[in-house]
């Protein structure tokens, strides 16, 4: 597959079959993940699979409470505003979020496989983790399975995550991050974003990019 | 460019030559940077590209600071127990790290451009700007430009760094990271990495992973 082709539509897919992952392709996904960079090289990482089912059924009352604290807090607003004016573009874009993440919620325990991306306490910006994060989601993609990023369960439910988990908390470790993979009940696409001109500047803050960018710089 | 040509051969390129990135390279590497993930798809994100001479000296001795800083600190015992023992192989890719970032600071300037990355105060673990960051080194890749993701000013001269580029921090926006772009002078190769199995559980931190990988699972 081509680079760009996964650059532009990796989006977010949370409606997955219950087909397992291939050992083939989860050993792809994590050593391309491993070729990502971290400061100074240290590689201060450890990736957690989750396949197990019992593993999996414990997780999902967390990250359904989880999903409930976000819904009721960061995003009480934007949801409450979305609601109001449900035809408005931004509304539509959160509502359908909101659905697919509440899908996933409802459905947690049927995805195939979980990638936790622990780290040591060196990385403190997410720069040393969060690049070999994406790298398997990419990686994936390529192997046509779908993923989603959350940090819900790390955010709202450490302790548990930790201890279900075994992640030895007392030498720094923690989990930056959970993955879902899946085979994809929906199709691959460009998602929407706000065009690259209107969010970049050049030589300062304010400072004209000088290009313009109409539509997305790959089509499916 | 195959997808994963990109991702195991994206590996940090310091020594650049000063010839500029075309513009359509540049467009290509910010709209790619954008269909990255981002919580809720906030996109709270901004992109600051950086090719003016004067705008680069100026940095110039922040970065070189930073990075006496960083040797004197953190990587303070690392280097010393490589000098110790500079025939040890992690001793050898230390050196040459080390080699390899004070080339960039003595050189800073000839860099024909950076990037600095920066998040409004919605992102706190990272992970919804280092997707996008890692994507615009990834879409570089594919036209040939090398880069290099540093942290170093914003850790160590944020004050100085933020009046520099005119970022709102009074609004809450800071710069998560800088990368710098060129077209390499040294080859792109699969950089060395502790192998996936050996940083890697299933269903738990020390579960068996499953899989061993042998040599990366692409090759040049």
């Amino acid at each position: 597959m081509d680079v760009f082709e996964a650059l532009y539509t990796t989006r977010a897919m949370r409606r997955v079959r219950p087909d397992p992952i291939p050992m083939d392709v989860q050993k792809q996904i994590l050593d391309a993940a491993v070729r990502a960079p971290t400061g100074g090289n240290m590689q201060g990482w450890r990736f957690i699979l989750v396949d197990d089912p019992g593993l999996k059924k414990k997780l999902e009352p967390l990250y359904q409470a989880g999903l409930d604290t976000l819904f009721s807090t960061v995003y009480s607003e934007p949801l409450a505003a979305a609601e109001k004016n449900p035809d408005a573009a931004a509304s539509i874009e959160l509502m359908k979020m909101a659905r697919s993440a509440r899908h996933l919620a409802d459905h947690f325990s049927e995805v195939p496989l979980f990638l936790f991306a622990c780290i040591g306490n060196r990385d403190t910006t997410g720069g040393s983790i969060f690049p070999a994060v994406w790298s398997a989601m990419l990686a994936a993609r390529a192997h046509g399975v779908g993923s989603a990023l959350t940090s819900l369960l790390s955010m709202y439910h450490p302790k548990e995550l930790n201890a279900l988990l075994g992640i030895p908390t007392a030498e720094g470790w923690s989990c930056a991050a959970t993955v879902s993979f899946g085979y994809p009940t929906g199709r691959w696409g460009v998602a929407p974003r706000r065009p690259a001109h209107e969010v970049s500047g050049r030589n300062g803050w304010n400072g004209d990019v000088g290009f313009e960018v109409g539509e997305p710089l790959f089509e499916v």
